[in-house]
């Protein structure tokens, strides 16, 4: 990276408004790691104090942030954080470009649908019987795509994921390292003291420009499918049990477990550790804060916490109720001894 | 799919209670996604507003479920979740038969004892020394077994599933994709200001009948073993830790974590996302609500929720509790007016 | 096994208080598992009850406990539970020596830099372009190292590990089957009603000694690097989200979730289930209970527990708040009606 300030305003749309337009800026860090001659961004305030101490010569900030170090020249765009990324991808580690070809080691059903000369099978991967593979797509090392499932264009499947048997995935679909697509929904029948599995027959569908994260579960349908709305991303260690259907555009953040054949609407939003009972049905556009419980229906768009999952403002102040028990408990007290003391002192009136 | 309505009943043991016998069905599907001339099912009556929506031609539902369509046709029986699988195992997609065979790029240490022809070992399987397979007992693809585990008859290893050293599977053991049997139990002491590896030297032990789920981690005892209890079946993502024993026939939903050394008894269930402390007896029978916390041991069979957890209905009463606080507060603020106003008024008495 | 309780002592560097200093010990095992002429041993005082029934010839147990049954032969120590790690290590199973060598089935890079006669590598491991492996690392079966990673002296990885290219492993880190280190950071911005990938282009940096569990997910950093601290231990299912720091020699259980960009300071622990929100500073020698939930900075060492995470005493205690509810609506239901009596009767009076 060797360019200079004015060209990297340039480049970034923004304006600068400090310091010398002839500067050289040789690389790009975060606040902690950007050293001299490098620009760093501050898209979020809570780094402000921070960047006291940064070494870095340049800050990319937004149109209104104060409070700059008179060294650090500055350039001023609307959003700091998605500019930050065209330095990123034009001065950062050269994205490895998609090979294509299949690797000697990878073992692959005749039956399978695919143009080797357009897709990219890596090392030990396995692909069974009547799978069909769109072009561009490209399958790293190790991973697994059972019999009848079908891969549209342009997606990404990293190294050790696994696709089971009969699944749909859209064009540019991504599945991450340990992600295991299509198991078993867990669906047993209680008879003679024993739990009898019931057959899990369905599918999972992944529509187009889904993202799917590490070590993150998709059960396939008990019949019919299992499926993922058109652009919906999926964290790391997410469960998503059979039968679950969500719309599109939905963020579904780590560790959230959603229970068989409940339905979210389009733009929802699962924050972390969220759990989410069975046969319940979620509207467009809600957000579900971190590690909230839901047991019922939401039908209102809008944001919720808590367990069970109440309207932000709600379940915020309900959060806080318990809090309130100690001064309860103060001005209950209190008040008994002032009736006490009345009744003590009308009683002393009955007497007298 | 081409039966009458009454070669289905007759099937499925059922009672048609509306319809033409020889209406011919020609598929089935859930309520949203059935197609005319096939059959649904409602189990759960949940699901009875979309009932009218559907456009199915055939309805299976139990002996007293009203508010039917006209259209449909309706056969009757007690369970129809249960019946409904008759039909997906007889109409649904072909069940893949077992293969049996050695795939060339399994890698098989020579002391392994298993019978190449009455075995499945896939493409990519590893087999290290000293392992014992059982007649019937499929591996697929990439998957990987110890050195001197055993692994008894008709057992299912899904694609990717992990069985390390010396553990101990029994008859019909399924393994589904990216589950971990017998990794190191998390144990250290601490000395020195560093967290000293404890060996794990013990294994992990898995009765007959049982089902673990994909990415479920399932950790080797210290020593002695960790030990999942005949017919017990275990969801997604869920963490068993070192020395964790489990009775028969226990369900573990999606998610669960189950600390060092903690016994269940027979008969216990576990909803999504519990978390059980360490060291704990958990008596028979037992069932535990999703999202629950378990700090002591619980020894009386039945319900439990809340964390920490309580009986079902002490647990769901104090969920209600910090609810009642406004009113509290009104009330008491209500109280505290009142009694300004008699000492007011004593007081006033008292100076008259 | 086959050693006299006199040399067991020695060994064990502890004393006997009770028993024949020449009774032949043949074995050990468990308070529960334990066979006549087997050493047990109890560290937990939960487990003395079960001390009544074993079938165990001796006791190693600490320099306090009493309640010992006579049977027994006792042999006491200050840390029983470290010193049986002793009788583990002579007479458990024995370690498999770390072999060396590369398997015929591995597919390595030319371009990488290794030694075959001093690191292990497995069958079906891959290990990509440029990548550099220390001496005396041992990387098992279907393992996954992505191009430009560089693995220190002494590593082990365990069967199917993966780590995605550019990371950096110190020296004698582990990494457990089915951990994924090195995936994409959740990194998405909302423009047009879509979520648009933001590029991850940092690395993840694990320092010496770190161990990383099961099915655990460490995300690259959105560029510089998500780092774990030497010595630092990680569990299972533990979700670690792009650009976490955590100091040295932390304790992450299982199920733990660490959002984006949040730093923990040296010697933290997390229990089980524990969610912690972005961006937060977490200080040294913090303590958190199982199941709470981290949404602002702490910065006092010390224990903390709740949801949102309160100092212990505090958390303790607010946990106790709502169970109080049903004692204030009943003082408050007497003091409404001694109320209402007091201003019956000042009324009555007011009347007179």
């Amino acid at each position: 990276m060797n360019i200079s300030l004015q060209e990297l305003a340039t480049l970034l749309e923004g304006k600068i408004t400090h310091g010398d337009p002839y500067l050289l800026v040789t690389g790009f860090g975060s606040i902690q790691e950007a050293e001299p001659g490098h620009i760093t961004f501050l898209g979020n305030p809570r780094y402000a104090p921070a960047l006291k101490k940064s070494r870095a010569s340049v800050l990319l900030t937004g149109e209104d942030f104060q409070d700059i170090p008179e060294s650090m020249a500055v350039i001023r765009v609307a959003n700091p954080t998605l500019q930050f990324s065209i330095v990123i991808q034009k001065f950062g580690p050269p994205k490895r470009e998609i090979q294509t070809g299949v690797h000697p080691t990878a073992v692959i059903s005749e039956t399978a649908k695919l143009n080797p000369e357009r897709v990219y099978i890596g090392p030990h991967v396995v692909i069974e019987d009547d799978v069909e593979i769109g072009d561009g797509t490209a399958i790293y090392a190790g991973s697994f795509i059972g019999h009848g499932s079908r891969l549209g264009e342009g997606c990404l499947l990293h190294a050790h994921a696994v696709i089971k048997d009969r699944c749909i995935l859209g064009d540019r679909v991504i599945i991450h390292s340990g992600a295991m697509i299509g198991t078993d929904g867990f669906g047993y029948e209680f008879s003679n003291g024993r739990h009898l599995k019931i057959d899990q027959v369905g599918i999972v569908q992944l529509d187009d420009d889904v993202e799917v994260g590490s070590c993150t579960t998709i059960d396939r349908a008990r019949f019919g499918r299992t499926w993922i709305g058109e652009g919906s991303k999926i964290d790391n260690l997410v469960q998503i049990a059979h039968n679950v259907i969500t719309g599109k555009h939905c963020l579904i953040v780590s560790q959230v477990g959603i229970s068989g054949s409940t339905r979210l609407g389009d733009y929802v939003t699962m924050a972390g550790q969220v759990g989410v009972a069975g046969h319940l049905k979620i509207g467009d556009k809600i957000t579900v804060m971190a590690k909230s419980g839901i047991t019922k229906d939401l039908s209102e768009s809008g944001v919720y916490t808590g367990y069970p999952a109440k309207p932000l403002m709600e379940g915020r102040r309900a959060l806080t109720y318990p809090g309130r028990v100690p001064e309860i408990l103060d001005r209950l007290k209190a008040m008994e001894k002032r009736v006490q003391e009345l009744e003590a002192r009308l009683g002393a009136g009955q007497e007298a």
